[in-house]
């Protein structure tokens, strides 16, 4: 199970929690039109971040929750119609079961 | 699923408890007429939060849970129809599951 | 869900393991006649402590499991009848869902 | 949900176990004819050992899980009709839901 | 519940699993037939571990998960034949619910 | 449960992860046709890994998730088909429930 949101036009506090929590990848005056989220188990995690990172025009980076070791939720910056394009590749091609042959 | 409470004329020491696990960021006089409460997953607490600070009217820090990274309550304070206001909003647009289109 | 339970004339070693989780803020010589019990969501111990600081007759206090900053359990003591009260303000009031018009 | 059983003629091996999770609070040498366990939520493991405590012929010690302030299992050691009545008890008396009044 | 495996000829990657895990009490050059698996509540394990101690032929160790103090896995090693035995009794007696008369 | 899922042709970013994650055994110039990825218990990921150390072909490494000690999820890497292979026999052979015997 997957867990997918978006944020339009996010505040300056929200920004700021992705990127206290995110190892600070992201500059203090970034500030996107959207902003995905994808939330699930480490191993959709890591299928998800590929997706991402093979979509042209956004930018991804790891949420972390309580230990600097566990990636919980990533986060999804770009335009808002990339962003969308981004998630919807995530849903479609992330969760699939066991789908690897 | 996201967990919702409204507390109406806190206490001295429920505002203790909100204070010192959340940074310290609202002083120790700072007595709202109401607080409210949000609980849930990372993924929904960071939409809920980007509600919260658009909302006119409320102050919101996080209280922490484990460990200081781990963010899972959301307290908003106010006054109370001002709360309750906010408190719907993150009811109706907070939890959309997967609601990104 | 919210978890309650009252133990009636607690054992010293009862109050002791209840003191040493608590941060100490009840004396070693304190004996109430009666202690309950309160587990559940974090979002829901701290109304449940609300509502515990409202009651006239009852002290209450924090019972920390893994972690200093982690409450899940409230421990209420006083009179047997002072005690049962709080509890059943907490099972009426404390776990309202998302009650918070 | 408790969970509840018995050990009979403990091996060397298992109270090294539980001496070396529990703070050492039994001898090396301390050799009981029966040791049974008991498995819960820290409100029923609270319950649970002030029964245990004022159970005659019996000692009770807490076995921690992965933190040292974490009480997740107790152990009661003594005479092996002395355990099983105390695990009786704590069968009957300590998982009653909600049962304060 | 209790899950139980049994790997025959481990390989030397996963004899080092076990033993970088469990306080390095079996030797590098130990290289049993057959190695048991058993996994479980804390309170299970408990159980499980004292049968193995019992049990002629075969040698008992725990595989710790995330903190040191946390039991979550034993790993049982000697010939096939009586690790089979071993987790056969395991099976058979280890998971009881409430079986302590 | 056992989750299984490959990449092919993962990107710079993904194997960075997994790298960071793994105790750095592979180099950072690793790169690899596809990445299985398997996700599951503790008992399960000790069994996986065994059947992926006796594949030919592939390499096997474990990405942690919040304690260095915690293993959760397995990566391994190699040709498609390789890896493809390696999959489908721990998806046969590594979560039969209790098949000890």
């Amino acid at each position: 199970m997957i867990d997918i949101r978006i944020i339009k036009a996010p505040s300056a506090g929200t920004m700021n929690i992705i990127r206290s929590r995110s190892g600070a990848r992201w500059g203090e005056d970034f500030s996107p039109a959207a902003v995905g989220l994808v939330q699930g188990k480490l191993i959709d995690m890591v299928v998800a971040s590929d997706i991402a990172e093979k979509t042209a025009g956004v930018r991804v980076t790891d949420v972390r929750g309580s230990c600097p070791q566990n990636m919980v939720l990533l986060a999804i910056a770009g335009d808002t119609a990339e962003v969308v394009e981004c998630l919807g590749r995530i849903e479609r091609e992330g969760g699939e079961a066991n789908g690897y042959r």
